[in-house]
């Protein structure tokens, strides 16, 4: 039996002694009156990224007791187990080494050799590609690992991107995806990149048969010789790629997780929008972070911390989940990137041993870019009747000239956090003018549907730029964010059982959309597959 | 006190003993092996869709009792007198009136004559840009329901979209929104729209600055008379759309709320891009399932149905999300309108008579196009330890001719419910084998690791085909569901006093950014505060 999991540690007793007396009545308005000190002592810098905590439901003392729980559960020499490159897949005997991507070249550190001579080939091609006027647009085909890491940084860093060159990325098996994508490009002056570690997923490899057809029929003269010039792969299967007609391809290895491999061959497309400079910047801002991961003291290690507040968040206050905010249109597409980092990671409901796990693991993370979800789902946050955690990404300094518009932008990201915090009481509600409300409605009544019931958590990030290295260090944060928590829950993060089934159904079903044959499907399936065939 | 509330009725007192008794524990593969009929009673059609609602934790009996409670929170006179034109905004004394936005001309419904004259005018402008070789972009600048309605639909009718007119949306007060938009255009070839019926929307406005200092600057001979010709409002502002030099104007009325208004004016940018004939049939698609909610018997009367398994989720089984899969990747903005639609509605802890509730309202409504999903978050929803309903959305036939990629997109639209539904049992799993799993794993811990607990319960949508009229149906369906829901939990679904609070406070902070005074903020604001202007 596991002995390393958070609800079999001697602090998770204390921990719940501390929830019931002070944390769960805590008052954050209460809390800033009586410590002025709290948003020094509850705020963190690391490296690229300064976090504010202080609007967190905790204290001092609940840290600690969480920072006892994660001191029970050895997580300090497991993460150095992680660094290491010992199996912390269990279930699929693997080293888990993204870690590895970053390291710099000659340090000690696993597969370092190997790593660069795969980055090395890679950033020269993606030079390569970007000195060639000839090559317009990239099409990246892949999805889920394969897609969601280059088609979240590419337009995060838009304003490193090379212009001239358009990046696209298709993932979905629908040809509603495709279809739009390709109509516009001329094949001529297309790359296409199927990214595939087998180069048998079937997604991928339906869209990138797709892709080769219309190639070649792209017009005179072009023919399956020049498939090489205008299709390249990231993946191992480089005799399977080379029968597709692909002869440059780059490789990775099975310590890297698809959620996790953005930093490898994976992040081509980055590469060729960004250049090896600014890759080779985003690298480095991860691994200044895995340093603070291995070295930071817990009191001051943000990973850690977040991790603690997001065991706190689910097994004490019992919060579902968690809506991420980023105040910069670029970083729109990092809920989607942290739903798989997050809920592919930690979403099990059994402890590395099997054993059914008797608390919630895994929240929902999800959200819109900031000031677009303060007109839609905000309301929700504010007056629903659920406590939904937010987490808002400030950047100081725009890569855009309207000075006016980011003022803006910050003041509404501080605005709604701390219109979360604050809220608003019936008598103030009652003291305003409220010109849109109905002059026959009772005016108590009216007070009560505008007051906030606030001390409503947030954590507000602050980034001084979006750069290459920032981004790399906000990516990596929430990475060992996701191994914190997963190591206290006592779940192996690293493995994806729950996709199998799914892909077993989808194969028996495919001929029977052919067939129409129903024999021995459930009522429901067998209805819907008539009436979809008929 | 309201009596028209679902913990107020008699009935919802059977439905918890129901629930205590049956609901709690009913199990879906049970439940079919029982019932061969179990399909065929509990699915739905419903103009334009077909809903097949067996994979749901409920039977017949479940359906009764609900539809009881309904009937006692008199749905059925509130929903005539919502259709009739009532006040049914009681906090601001309005009618709520989306659905005569949908009347055919001529027929007896609210303010047709007023409708039909700015319809009829809208669409013949949409016409003229259309035939205007000379417009090649059009930006659409607003935010919230003046953006997401045309900025999902616009995608999702891409089979219907004009060839050489690109539609692009701008809504984020962020800079980096804007500024790689206009990058590629021509001002002398550019079509802006202002969305914002007050024309004081503080981000659109800030947008709306930058596009016209934008086309200013747009090159030789243009000046400030072209605004004229390249920029049209859809406000009810014409005076400040003057003075900005804007004369083509639409308006619409205070019935028409933000989440409801890609029926009016609004819409111009789906009309541009779709034409009228288009535009008209997705007012007809919404029309037909107007109707249908205004005349269907409770038992199947789809967005009840809907609606009330809503109610029995939430409040019953506790769950406080729910995630939406499109199965097609022209509704990829689907989950992000709905995050309005449903979560502005009902995200609320008042009822009418501003009484804090005593129960959830809204729940979180998420998603991503399902084949994405699947290689993402879909772990969790199979493994996870929280259950959470998934609505499933497929279409049996593509707009595309790759008839292998749709048979595969629907194969794993069908494999994904059975799989949620059916789950693996550890001995099937033992069974397996399992290519990546570790040799030295116990093969039991191994089999429970790949065990899945089934019985999660989902939805699952078919449409014909996605058309403007069945994506018209599609969106009317999912707003008489949120006016269910929020009817039986009491609660005004038309209002939106959650956003000011965040509004006041950012007008505060405003000259903040550019003073650093911090006088009179909470910490962690003057502490944020300090940060960003140091």
């Amino acid at each position: 039996m596991n002995p390393l999991r958070c609800d079999r540690t001697e602090a998770w007793a204390a921990l719940k002694g501390h929830y019931e007396a002070h944390g769960r009545d805590l008052d954050l308005r209460e809390a800033f009156a009586r410590d002025p000190g709290r948003f020094a002592s509850l705020s963190v810098e690391a490296p690229e990224l300064f976090a504010d905590l202080s609007k967190n439901l905790v204290d001092l003392a609940t840290l600690r007791f969480l920072q006892d729980v994660a001191r029970e559960c050895d997580l300090e020499r497991r993460r150095d187990a992680l660094l290491a490159g010992e199996v912390a897949n269990l279930t699929e005997g693997r080293a888990v080494l993204h870690t590895a991507l970053r390291a710099p070249k000659g340090v000690a550190s696993p597969f370092n050799a190997d790593v660069h001579a795969v980055l090395d080939a890679m950033l020269a091609y993606a030079e390569r590609v970007r000195a060639d006027d000839g090559i317009t647009d990239i099409v990246n085909i892949g999805i889920g690992g394969s897609d969601l890491g280059p088609q979240m940084v590419v337009p995060a860093l838009d304003a490193f991107c090379q212009r001239g060159k358009r990046l696209h990325f298709v993932s979905n098996v629908d040809g509603h995806d495709i279809t739009p994508v390709l109509r516009g490009l001329d094949p001529k002056k297309t790359l296409v990149i199927v990214a595939s570690k087998t180069f048998t997923t079937q997604e991928t490899m339906a869209n990138a048969a797709v892709a080769r057809a219309w190639f070649l029929a792209g017009g005179q003269g072009v023919n399956e010789s020049d498939i090489a010039r205008h299709f390249a792969a990231t993946t191992t299967n480089v005799k399977a790629a080379a029968e597709f007609g692909i002869t440059t391809t780059f490789g990775f290895w099975d310590w890297v997780g698809g959620r996790y491999s953005l930093w490898s061959a994976i992040g081509l497309p980055i590469a060729i929008a960004i250049g090896e400079a600014n890759f080779r910047a985003l690298l480095a801002g991860a691994h200044a972070l895995d340093r603070h991961f291995a070295e930071a003291p817990l009191a001051q290690h943000l990973p850690v911390l977040l991790g603690l507040l997001d065991v706190w968040y689910r097994n004490f206050h019992g919060f579902t989940s968690r809506s991420v905010a980023p105040y910069h249109q670029g970083l729109r597409r990092l809920p989607a990137y942290l739903q798989q980092l997050e809920m592919e990671s930690n979403g099990k409901c059994v402890d590395v041993d099997g054993h059914a796990l008797p608390y919630g693991t895994s929240p929902v993370v999800w959200g819109e870019p900031g000031t677009n979800g303060q007109h839609a789902y905000f309301q929700m946050l504010h007056q629903g009747t659920d406590v939904i955690p937010v987490e808002f990404i400030l950047v100081k300094t725009a890569a855009h000239p309207h000075a006016d518009l980011q003022t803006k932008l910050l003041a509404n990201g501080l605005a709604q956090s701390a219109a979360l915090m604050l809220g608003k009481d019936t008598d103030s509600a009652r003291a305003e003018k409220a010109p849109t409300a109905s002059a026959t409605l009772d005016r108590d009544v009216l007070a009560r549907h505008r007051s906030f019931p606030g001390n409503r958590p947030s954590t507000t990030f602050v980034l001084d730029a979006l750069t290459p290295r920032s981004l790399g260090a906000l990516i990596a944060l929430y990475e060992h964010r996701v191994f914190t928590s997963g190591a206290l829950w006592g779940i192996n993060s690293f493995d994806q059982w729950g996709v199998e089934l799914g892909k077993a159904l989808c194969n028996d079903l495919l001929p029977r959309l052919a067939s129409g044959d129903t024999a021995g499907l459930d009522g429901s399936t067998a209805g819907l597959l008539k009436r979809l065939t008929a």
